[in-house]
């Protein structure tokens, strides 16, 4: 592109890192941020700034937190002794809006992905090794999504926690709810079949 | 969205502002800035209050510029007598792109649409018949979009215009290079019609 300014130029190279986001959506997004108050673009230009120079993230759960201790791992009305454990902060947010979930998690960071060169010494296992030396917990629990990578971290999780006498447990796969049998791949139907549940009214 | 830390919120947020960007597709940008080095995210957030804060626009077309006046207006390789009026800067390097106009230019700034609000006054019309006044130019070139708020701003400037004795033209409608006739759609395939040109062995 040819750009009449340094300044647009450099603004749409910075838009164009993100994902998603090409040289054309920059550039629209730029031009949007010019056509705004200075004191909005101000605030935008900070809150990115703060962010990235003030978070914390939880000492105990690995969650990102305004404090030393989020929320979660602070609050009395949890039960301490159930701790969940997800790939990101965006999983914590997705298990809390069900409001099914009372227990704490514990943040992994990421999956073990060789193909992308990601190892459990980048992810934060020893943490969830020293908690669990800690005592208090009875229940693990790994929401970590059905892929390949997820699968991987599970199997090598599950090789680090055995040492535990805890439960260890993944939440349930199958067919989701509302999910029309004829559109489910044939994995997850071959896979719900043969991990069928007893029939109970409450559930079905 | 059931947010673990008020920076993560706030910046999320912000994001969401921008056209296009929904809450999820925010969040994902605002995590990935999360994962840069923190000068990555300091260029970033800079770029775009700096953007904001020392951006100019040229005294004479009124393009985005770094300057009082911009490279095309003070370039002396170019025809200053014929100037082409589009919309935004976005149809300047759309234009530059084609190396097919060594004129200059006078942005608008928008397009008269009275259902957004958007009258004359509010886009660069006033200075583009004071530019018309001093002189100089002897051919005037509208490329704004075919549009009904494209062809309402034509309508309004042509009678704004048409007390100086200079040519106006829009620019070429028709089917596209490579369209396949079949596709066109009816509007245009019927005023390419009678808008027929005689033949011309080098442009066929």
């Amino acid at each position: 592109m040819n750009f009449s300014s340094k300044l647009l130029e450099s603004a749409v190279a910075e838009f164009a890192k993100l994902p998603g986001v090409g040289q054309k959506t920059a550039l629209r997004l730029v031009l949007h941020l010019l056509n705004q108050d200075k004191e909005e673009v101000a605030q935008f230009s900070s809150a990115i700034s703060r962010l990235r120079n003030e978070i914390q993230f939880c000492g105990t759960c690995h969650n990102i937190s305004d404090s030393a201790t989020c929320e979660i791992c602070s609050s009395p009305k949890r039960d301490h002794s159930i701790i969940c454990v997800v790939e990101d902060t965006r999983d914590v947010m997705a298990i809390e809006n069900t409001n099914q979930y009372n227990g704490v998690y514990h943040v992994l960071g990421g999956l073990i992905s060789p193909m992308d060169g990601v190892g459990p010494s980048d992810l934060q296992v020893d943490t969830l090794v020293e908690r669990l030396k800690e005592g208090g917990a009875k229940e693990i629990i790994f929401a970590l999504s059905a892929t390949m990578e997820g699968d991987t971290t599970i199997f090598y999780l599950h090789k680090r926690l055995k040492q535990f006498s805890i439960n260890i447990s993944t939440i349930a796969r199958g067919i989701a709810f509302g999910g029309e049998l004829e559109y489910v791949d044939e994995i997850t139907l071959g896979r719900s079949i043969v991990t069928r549940v007893p029939y109970q009214h409450s559930l079905s």
